[in-house]
């Protein structure tokens, strides 16, 4: 058999795969940061026994977390990113051009170091004389924030450890603050097979600040249950109103124009998770 | 720990879950049958150790293989499902009130007899007097059929065992022969990120013998990658143009007339391996 690895993504349930190598095991002040390399996804980061992103299926996460909100602000300038020390909804949002500075705030500097080390098809364009890469609280970063940005990206893990924080009201009353007047925010929200409670409560929270929320989801194999929720906040701007005129070309291997539209058109028991009239399944 | 089931679905991935017990264990003619209760699933349907069904996700594949085609077609009535003994199809096919009668072909008595006692939420409606069940081979029930099905879906295991001939360019010509001449039929197609070549390879079949062939997808947390994919090949409708009138409420908890339309927006890397023009990811 090998070495395998399983993540239990419920009490009950779970994935596992094969194990070629460890590459790097560590414990840093704020989690347990283990890269290994593995037979079906290629090189895989997790944290806290979880997986982050692998360099087979990253693509989707990142071009979802980045090109619905950049397509759907008409000039996105200043962009910040908080979590996501893999880099790679850095490297999407620097393929819109219209972008100046993109400021990335992650609270584990390892996570960052390694993923450069061993995910340089992810982490490579941290770099680049437009990032801004920064360790420290996001949380805190948000609150010292005024009218500064276009696009904040919360690309944190699960809402256990150090990302608690980054699912209560008052880091959406934050980004709020630290948006324009016409910004608008996306975050990931798990899943709504096993976390359906966590994305009402999200949906709840960002209604009462935010006049346009919206959810959409696309399919991860390696998250839990395969399909992903995201929650977007926005001013002024809605992704379900995006101009044909305001989309670009730029390479993808996941997101595309239609697929912009698709990703918002729920299956029921999702659409009532968020319109708060339903049980989780 | 107790118990746990692990389904390998490549060589190198898979899921686990937790049993609370196994309710039956058999081998039949064609094929090991178990039947296990889990924590997370409810109780779950298994063939040669691959998840067929389970009573808390089995919503999602009965609805998408229903009613994509019942809404596509003007007034289907009589509709063939080869396989599909757990009887979940048919049982969202008798939501359609057109329906006059609904024949299923199961080449294994023992999945419809051991559903009928353990999955009674899924099979209860195989004894409506609209149903003919028949015990038999598909392939050979489809190959003396001539123009007697509006709808034909095939609900099959995946292609290896008793479903190796359900895949093939001969089957889909039998289908052809089978259904009406404004016929339509949909068929599982397994999934894009493990299974790239088959559904490259359906989809040629298909489209040299159908005027109209779609593919659509839709989200399985318990089936590999949970992005399951399903092939539509229609002599005369197509399911993206069905006028708004066609619409009728039913109950559903996945399907809704918006998602019928957003299930054939693909990500870029299916949309590519639709057109034939990419390798798998």
């Amino acid at each position: 058999m090998g070495i395998w690895f399983t993540e239990k993504q419920t009490d009950n349930f779970g994935i596992t795969m094969k194990i070629k190598r460890t590459l790097h095991t560590e414990q840093t002040p704020f989690q347990k940061l283990e890269m290994v390399e593995t037979e079906e996804w290629g090189n895989m980061l997790l944290l806290d026994d979880m997986v982050m992103t692998s360099t087979r299926d990253e693509f989707v996460y990142h071009e979802m977390v980045a090109h619905i909100p950049l397509f759907t602000h008409p000039k996105p300038e200043h962009i910040l990113v908080v979590g996501g020390g893999d880099g790679g909804v850095i490297r999407e949002v620097l393929k819109h051009s219209s972008v100046k500075k993109a400021t990335l705030v992650d609270i584990d500097g390892k996570v960052i170091e390694y993923s450069k080390q061993f995910l340089p098809e992810i982490a490579g364009k941290l770099d680049d004389p437009r990032v801004d890469v920064q360790v420290g609280d996001g949380f805190m970063h948000i609150a010292k924030s005024e009218k500064v940005y276009d696009v904040i990206m919360v690309d944190s893990t699960e809402p256990v450890g150090p990302a608690v924080n980054l699912f209560t009201k008052g880091f959406y009353a934050g980004i709020a603050k630290a948006l324009k007047d016409d910004g608008l925010f996306v975050a990931q929200s798990d899943n709504p097979w096993f976390k359906g409670e966590l994305i009402r409560s999200v949906q709840r929270d960002v209604k009462e600040i935010f006049p346009i929320t919206r959810l959409y989801i696309a399919n991860i194999p390696t998250y839990p249950s395969g399909m992903w929720a995201f929650t977007i906040g926005s001013k002024q701007y809605d992704p379900l109103q995006v101009p044909e005129s305001r989309f670009h070309s730029i390479e993808t291997k996941y997101y595309t124009k239609d697929l912009h539209k698709a990703a918002f058109i729920l299956p029921k028991f999702v659409q009532d998770l968020c319109e708060g009239d339903s049980e989780s399944i």
